[in-house]
């Protein structure tokens, strides 16, 4: 069992930056994520997408600005359960909750905050009849280890940045990349293109166009793709089979906890703390919806800090929390580091 | 008569920002602050220190946040009434407002966002009788243009770092730098310290301390002052005095406004768009209070965001906007400028 303060549901901006403000109160929290990165759809829909309405940035890229966030979330050490969907929760008598996910892993938390944006982020599976049958056992809808396919033979389908990107990265691991698209035209960033035009020239990838992967066959794992090209279909040898056609967001399991849902979003009481129909259990980012809502990570980034406050009120009820600038009081990591302003000196000239 | 659709009091980090949210919205804003740069506090009292509470920067010095907000919200043009006080406010027929500084200059607008932080700051003035005859007539408690003082004696008073660090920065331009300070002893940073120690080592500018300016006279404008050293005094020609001796927020005449006040801060409605009693005047960042308020900068942000909102629909009761994302429309600047993310390109690969 995992204990921790604040059990966050989702590793997007919102529910990073809450790990920051639960530091400052010396609460701690835990994340779980379907996803096996942090950063949510920033980091597996649009990375290198720039974002120009987050406050003092003019201009950042949304992988960076999910660098930079657990940058100045890591002293308070977070603990991360990934890849992994919260399914079941389970409130105590104590009025503290236990959250299983679909492997089984289990949480003990104080308050629940659900930070899970449009939902847990699912990906989109081609339409072959026995897929779910090779799923961890060659079937890979996301790219987790690359070292895994050092002198393995892959395929890789797909027409966007997603597939464009690892068949770039992957082109100088694997023993042989083989990139299917049902179109001949490819839809992403410039270079991408211009780079994998190039590693097909140099007989460094296969490009096999307009063509879908229509079967998967093996005994206990993948041993070779049926692949269907101009009417004629084609068996090819591989050990990885990686569909890579985009993520598409549920609401999930969380649907099922008996919170108070209006077009797909949780209800929350805005007053004060962002805290749903059931006490303990709060909803910040976009996943939440309240009179004026926003859908903006800054409105997030709000959200969390006043449920941080609530929490920590109802966690300690007898203590009176003196709100503390970062400017003024520096930052006391759980890890033992100390980040504060420099001291002013006291000292004569002569 | 400057016209402009938010007329928005303070240019610290909320009301830049605001500039921005507006801007998104094609509404116009104009800034009234008492100091003469943006920034607020910010710029005024702690420009060189970080700030560890704003999401997405693990570290930022208090004046690269202004320097980067500014560089955020330029291209939608604000216009500036700088160091000037909003003293009245007269509510026209149709909902607008005029209001005046107390300079005299004129604002019509649309709609009012207060976000005058702690209030307006004025400076700590030293108690000499006359002090107020010399203002703008030799006595300066800022430093609004360094090149005015070329080839003039000046007078800095003060122990902190604006006098220490003005200090060094005139020294290179005016004739003659001295610094007066009632103590031997100045509190700032060390590499300031430092600094003015070696610069009077090198004769290029003088030190009196411990001391006291006591007296100004001169007809018509500053021509000497009288100094108090060790219980003697003596007199010392200049054509500039600059008392720094920090300043002191005052909620000033906005507290006329009959606007509902409650400790000092200006109470909202936060269930939408920080609405004050008065119907089209806001309330945001840390004047303002409701259930819940925290005086953090980054809740400034979101304040300003939801009613930047707010006014759009008051504007314009019969449009209905659809929030777009910057990293799919982009910002279109008043200037002409637009700023996108790179396109996708759709191409083939042969």
């Amino acid at each position: 069992m995992i204990e921790t303060d604040i059990l966050i549901i989702g590793a997007g901006p919102t529910g990073l930056f809450a790990v920051f403000e639960a530091g400052l109160l010396k609460l701690r929290c835990h994340i779980i994520d379907a996803l096996p990165s942090i950063g949510g759809q920033l980091t597996e829909l649009y990375p290198k997408k720039p974002i120009f309405d987050i406050p003092g940035y003019p201009s950042v890229q949304a992988g960076d600005l999910i660098k930079n966030l657990y940058e100045q979330i890591k002293q308070f050490q977070p603990g991360f359960t990934m890849n992994e969907i919260a399914k079941t929760i389970d409130k105590q008598p104590d009025g503290t909750f236990i959250v299983t996910t679909d492997k089984g892993t289990q949480h003990h938390a104080k308050a629940i905050a659900i930070a899970a944006g449009l939902g847990s982020f699912e990906p989109r599976k081609p339409l072959i009849d026995n897929i779910t049958d090779y799923e961890e056992k060659g079937v890979e809808y996301f790219v987790k280890d690359p070292e895994k396919y050092k002198d393995k033979k892959i395929v890789i389908a797909g027409g966007g940045d997603s597939a464009l990107d690892w068949t770039i990265f992957l082109a100088d691991i694997a023993k042989e990349v083989t990139l299917v698209h049902r179109r001949n035209e490819f839809r992403g960033a410039l270079d991408s293109v211009e780079k994998v035009q190039s590693l097909k020239n140099q007989g460094k990838v296969n490009l096999i166009t307009p063509a879908e992967i229509v079967g998967i066959q093996g005994s206990g794992k993948v041993e070779s793709l049926v692949i269907e090209k101009e009417e004629q279909t084609f068996e090819k040898e591989v050990d990885y089979f990686i569909p890579l056609f985009g993520l598409t967001p549920k609401l999930g399991p969380i649907a099922d906890w008996g919170l108070e849902i209006e077009k797909n979003a949780i209800k929350v009481n805005n007053a004060l703390d962002y805290q749903t129909n059931i006490e303990g259990i709060y909803a910040i980012g976009d996943i939440n919806t309240y009179p004026g809502k926003l859908k903006l990570i800054l409105c997030g980034f709000h959200e969390a800090t006043l449920m941080c406050q609530s929490i920590y009120n109802k966690i300690f009820p007898d203590r009176k929390y003196v709100l503390k600038y970062t400017t003024v009081g520096g930052i006391q990591g759980f890890d033992g580091t100390v980040k504060e302003a420099e001291k002013p000196v006291v000292k004569s000239i002569q």
